[in-house]
């Protein structure tokens, strides 16, 4: 076993997440660099030239997922941790970074311990997790995962025209390693937790414990556009007011469900959209998501009953359309309650959580044992310039990640 | 007295809207002719030259306006019938250009008849009713009545960024006539019901008795824009949702209210807008109307009553600011009572009732006696493409319309 008071060095961590910050940096604060975009390759660059320098032996597959090896005493598939460098357009420093450069933190730890683990210890960047340019996001991991072709990705058209395989080629990133080698023994990421729940609750760490599930729907509500001012309320077929009723009904459905239900309408739009036009057309966004699969269903049947009886009394047209669902996730509970355990070990405050946000780690978990460590964000902010995590909680978080990853490399 | 059989010629005044409806004809149906733009100026032409084959002595005033008169056998001032010819932007053929032609079909009925009238009758058409294109709507009747200063009215700014002035010169029609001129005896005006009610109930004319008042507030909600997915409910300051939580109380407020109270929510806007953050801003309209003043006020009242709670259970910024306030307008009750009777000798079954759209009748109700004639809109629906009225009820309006400028004119 290795020294017990073995830790990272916060500095070296902090310094690389502000180096790899400024490669798409934004005035004013945060940072833009969409998957495959010159800026992505310019971050590639600079993270493969670290792995390099710490000597990682390093492998670009096909869709352009990057893995770095160190390796261990055995042969056989490595422990491994990651996250990605792709950001939204106006991301922060942490989302996807922290994870992947505190992976070579913890190698560079390990290297100037001098110690050797049994297993091989890998540290991998998955391609477009964010889909913020191509869609679907986490399109790395889930090729890497099997979930999806590779011929499907490379074909993908991003927001711009271009694929992701011109892309590829364009920036230098379409590798020759298969997609999915090399086999993970387990996979363990760290990540901000990109909600206000360890904040608000004074936590260090959270235990990752799975993802929740989502289910995305387009309702279109087609009624009748009328004079404002001259259409009685009894004669009105209100496609907006249609839309506010859901959006109230949404709310009492999360809290009647409880848990760890949410609900949101995050994207609207009435046609012709002017104030004295009763709505012709309403559109908006349903996102739903829980850990529990029956009780996600539950909810998608209640906004269908909802739809249905409010179409029929306002006479109204109501379509629905599902944009994404995703089953939810649960990690490999012994992965879990290692983390769990660990971080009480170092004297941090520690709980259970669901993710809610999707995360390579989800896909990972179809191939291996798989867990995360959250850290929380100020004010439950990302996607955001202003996105921010406290040095002392990447300091934590980053100590869990490397005693985990140690425990996994070295135990039988 | 005048021949109790004598009646307007439909064909020809159904012929006149055609002609007018194809200056600005959209492909598929319907008009586009907004205020001062070259297809109004094409317009304007071809009505001033009916008015003056018609033997109309036509003035155009500094804002456009433009008056046809017919001599009396007394000078002084004129029974005026009227409206206006611009449309929205999507329009059909009849809001305003109804009024307008169907008034010049009464003056021609009389040459035919060589019906003398003891006071003058005029014919005008408004600048700019509509609005669509320059703020504020019933901007021609507005400064005919003083309510507005031509020279406010001029300096205009409209939304492809030239002002009145710039396109009155442009077509042409910067007139030279004082505004307000002629004084007006009494003002009565035909138009389409816009709204669905006469249909409903079977009835072919409406006597207007008033003009509901209107109160346009725009309200923005400023909340915090977090993952929708990572984000508890409770934790939540959910601009979007307190946008569907007003939509919703409204509803329930005009039904509460009753009477002719309406409230509608025709515009709305969510930042960022996208399916998996929830909205940190929310920008809506509400439109009130109610007949009743102090019913209308009891509807702001509780308006703002709800938004402050809101503002308060939720978290949230909510900011108010009016964007337009008319109280609602009483006609002349013996005007009222004059078309009532009239369309009763008729025969045909009539109705008093507000009117829920603004009109220049109720700007010229500042400064003279009037009334207004409602004929069916099929379906309630103008501002469209689609808007229509039947031959019949065009012929009924017509007549009620001729009638009551003939007593108008030779009542003592």
């Amino acid at each position: 076993m290795t020294d017990r008071n073995l830790s990272i060095n916060r500095d070296r961590l902090l310094s690389r997440l502000q180096a790899l910050g400024k490669i798409g940096a934004l005035e004013g604060g945060g940072v833009c660099r969409l998957a495959l975009s010159d800026e992505d390759k310019q971050g590639r660059d600079l993270v493969i030239g670290w792995m390099r320098e710490l000597g990682l032996c390093v492998s670009i597959d096909r869709i352009g997922n990057v893995v770095g090896v160190r390796p261990g005493r055995e042969t056989g598939p490595p422990v491994m941790t990651g996250s990605h460098i792709d950001t939204v357009r106006t991301g922060g420093l942490y989302d996807g970074s922290l994870g992947v450069l505190a992976g070579l933190e913890v190698i560079e730890t390990l290297n100037e311990a001098e110690i050797t683990t049994a297993r091989p210890l890998a540290v991998a960047f998955f391609t477009n997790e964010e889909g913020a340019r191509f869609a679907p996001d986490m399109m790395g991991s889930l090729v890497f995962q099997g979930g999806m072709s590779v011929e499907e990705a490379l074909q993908t058209v991003g927001i711009d025209g271009s694929t992701v395989e011109e892309n590829l080629n364009r920036i230098g990133y379409a590798g020759d390693a298969p997609c999915g080698s090399p086999a993970v023994h387990a996979y363990v990421e760290l990540h901000i937790e990109q909600g206000p729940v360890l904040e608000e609750e004074g936590i260090v760490v959270g235990a990752v414990d799975g993802v929740q599930g989502i289910s995305w729907t387009e309702v279109l509500i087609a009624g009748v556009s009328n004079h404002a001012g001259t259409t009685p309320m009894r004669l009105r077929h209100d496609a907006g007011y249609a839309a506010g009723a859901v959006i109230a009904f949404l709310r009492d459905l999360a809290l009647r469900l409880g848990g760890n239900q949410v609900a949101t309408v995050g994207s609207i739009e009435f046609k012709p959209n002017l104030v004295n036009v009763i709505p012709e057309h309403a559109r908006f966004t349903v996102d739903l998501r829980n850990t529990d699969e029956a009780l996600l269903k539950t909810a998608e049947t209640e906004l269908v009953g909802f739809l249905d009886k409010l179409g029929r009394s306002e006479g109204l047209k109501i379509s629905r359309r599902s944009l994404a669902r995703f089953e939810p996730v649960a990690f490999d509970t012994s992965m879990v309650a290692r983390v769990e355990r660990i971080a009480q070990e170092l004297g941090h405050s520690v709980r259970r959580m669901p993710s809610g946000a999707g995360h390579d780690a989800q896909i990972l978990a179809g191939v291996c044992p798989t867990s995360m460590i959250f850290v929380p964000s100020v004010g439950g902010i990302s996607h955001n310039v202003t996105e921010f995590t406290s040095p002392e909680h990447i300091e934590a978080g980053a100590n869990v990640l490397l005693r985990t990853l140690l425990e996994l490399a070295d135990a039988a």
